[in-house]
């Protein structure tokens, strides 16, 4: 059941128990070969394992079998949103998470700086990673751009990366990349994928073709690289699905961005666990429902990086404390999707979930780990009936028919 | 997820990984009422009981729970298709299994040789179990049957059974059985069953009509039933689908004939495992997924011979190391359906799974089994999603999504 579908005339709009949901991402992991234990069996995990021992567990798959999701997808089936029906651009998750001024109609999408050559050719896709400070000043430069009927607002993510958003009659959002993904050739032409983006073709390279003018005096920046054009999304809002009030609480842009696009209120935070919790404690009073997000444990995975992820993983442990100390009515943990560091990537495998409350039955389930949560009394479930679960051991959930 | 919907776009095309399916038909079974044992329980099974402890396994359900297949559908399961959406005649499987001229428009069906008394009353329905020697010869006498406006082909297959094929214009496949499964009563009279089909009936009436002079003067062999009309199916093909050069290695007509109609090439070979496994192993270098089919498990299963079945699971297990020496990517173990000796017919019970490989997370299953992959990580999930799963652990499916 795709929980933003079915909870809507079943929440409790008038109920002040709080949900803390905390999503450790690319948490799954597999057995390191040497010692058949995976990262999470691997940490010394007792905060999380007492929840395993206390809470409902099993494990959660974003996709269904053998699937795997990149990051907005497993995000959305989370939040309870069907992930294939709602496919959110990356330059438009981008867009939510920086605070753009971005609205129904607009258009986002992704840029690179980088440089290129005196013949055009890609030499390096990220500009030498300038600083987070120089990307700014370029996107200053940027907003110098001026398209006939369209507004334009350039803004710097981190290092070389920003975002931009087209705002003007008939954009589509089904406009191919520029980013070659090598170097050594120029960047793609855009093509315009299916009827109803030629508009955006055309404004798209106007800002390409006015970029390369703003920037050629520039170095190592003297170019841009656009690519995940994407439509402002429109989904339910979690007020009017669940009946929930929602702060989004992640250091990371993109995942600001895809709690935005649900409807979560979001502030920009710094990406250590220290400041999200804080920001939890310090805003507890304000939301009936919190997502907060735990970035670093992916990118070990994906670098990887067993050690770390496992070590990391002990310090998410650490928190769980501070957690429990505002006593949520509801606090499930679990993640987006799996990274097994073996594999240095997003994967497919479930993932383990617990979800620890008054009225949940405290299963077999003795571990928080991958084989830990099979013994739970979830089993294997969509993570898209993830919300529905959180909103039932909250009790803001009527029963359906008489 | 029906495999075959969702993959399309994600899946590697220049990939090598190879992946085999080998589908023990029928090999779900019971516990015998005297031992409380199943047939894979009671086996002595020490290869597949490896497999199962170092996969990941489960329990696939091929039309979701409570529902029987028939081996139709149950591979369509199997294969990643919808099968409630597509339903293959019996007769067109056997048509494409038998490597009959048969082609979109083309309705087919099945034929049994029986004898019927001077009254026209059938005496045996499968005459005597005639030889597929004199079942040849009866297909040619057959083979003289002129219909105007169609052409027509008739094809042993094995004993007393034969295919036909009807080609002309108009021609549907909704037009009942008139096999009457019992004795003693004449054959039951065709009926078109929907719209579309009124041609169809009128050819099989005249094909009856001449079979019933063509064969009065011969012994026991001097009618025949016919049943299952079935037109050609129009799958998405495994190479578009999957992205897999598909070999379906399958000694009983029918099976080649599902294989064959989701795209595998086939090839003749006799249905012991002997023969498929070389089959296997001399074409393994051309293919990257090989489906190797074991009838006999279900044909004892539906006599009610549970000792009979253990026996041959055990021959089964006997090929594993075979199997295992080619290295494949990824190793999948199932059946179709189950077939329980004490029921002496294929069953809804959902079918024990082991999917071995280098991803593949070693679980709780330790014994290859109903009970045993119950305790499996991957749960209880719909047959159809088992495709996805095998490219996923050949690592032949890209992530959906940014």
């Amino acid at each position: 059941m795709i929980s933003s579908e079915y909870t809507k005339d079943l929440c409790i709009r008038d109920c002040d128990a709080k949900i803390v949901l905390l999503v450790i991402d690319g948490l799954g992991g597999l057995p390191h070969p040497e010692t058949g234990k995976s990262e999470l069996e691997a940490a010394d995990l007792p905060n999380l394992d007492a929840l395993a021992q206390s809470g409902t567990c099993g494990l959660i798959s974003p996709l269904g079998p053998g699937f795997t999701p990149g990051s907005g997808p497993a995000h959305l089936a989370l939040f309870g949103y069907d992930p294939w029906k709602n496919e959110i651009g990356r330059g438009a998750l981008s867009a939510l998470g920086l605070g753009l001024d971005f609205a129904r109609g607009d258009v986002a999408a992704r840029i690179n700086f980088c440089t290129v050559d005196g013949e055009g050719r890609v030499q390096d896709r990220r500009a030498g990673r300038i600083s987070t400070e120089e990307g700014r000043k370029l996107c200053q430069i940027l907003q110098a751009v001026e398209i006939p009927g369209v507004e334009l607002t350039v803004r710097a993510e981190m290092e070389y990366r920003a975002g931009v958003v087209f705002r003007g009659e008939g954009l589509g959002d089904q406009v191919s990349d520029s980013d070659p993904q090598i170097t050594g050739v120029p960047p793609s032409p855009l093509r315009s994928l299916a009827p109803g983006s030629e508009r955006t073709l055309e404004v798209a390279n106007a800002f390409l073709e006015q970029a390369a003018e703003l920037l050629v005096a520039e170095s190592p920046a003297n170019m841009v690289l656009i690519r995940g054009f994407g439509r402002y999304p429109e989904l339910v809002q979690m007020d009017e699905a669940y009946g929930l009030k929602a702060l989004g609480i992640a250091g990371y842009p993109m995942y600001r961005g895809v709690a935005n696009a649900v409807g979560m209120d979001v502030v920009e935070v710094n990406w250590d666990l220290e400041s999200e919790c804080v920001l939890l404690e310090e805003r507890y009073g304000e939301y009936d429902f919190f997502y907060m997000h735990v970035k670093k444990t992916d990118s070990a995975g994906e670098d990887g990086n067993f050690d770390l992820k496992a070590q990391l993983l002990e310090e998410v442990d650490a928190c769980i404390p501070r957690l429990l100390a505002l006593e949520p009515e509801v606090l499930v943990v679990t993640g987006d999707h799996s990274t097994p560091s073996i594999m240095g990537s997003h994967s497919w495998h479930p993932v383990p979930t617990a979800i620890v409350g008054k009225w949940a039955l405290a299963d077999a389930a003795n571990e928080f780990s991958e084989r830990g949560c099979a013994e739970g009394s979830l089993g294997v479930i969509p993570s898209t009936s993830l919300m529905a679960l959180a909103l039932a051991h909250a009790r803001r959930l009527n029963k359906f028919g008489a």
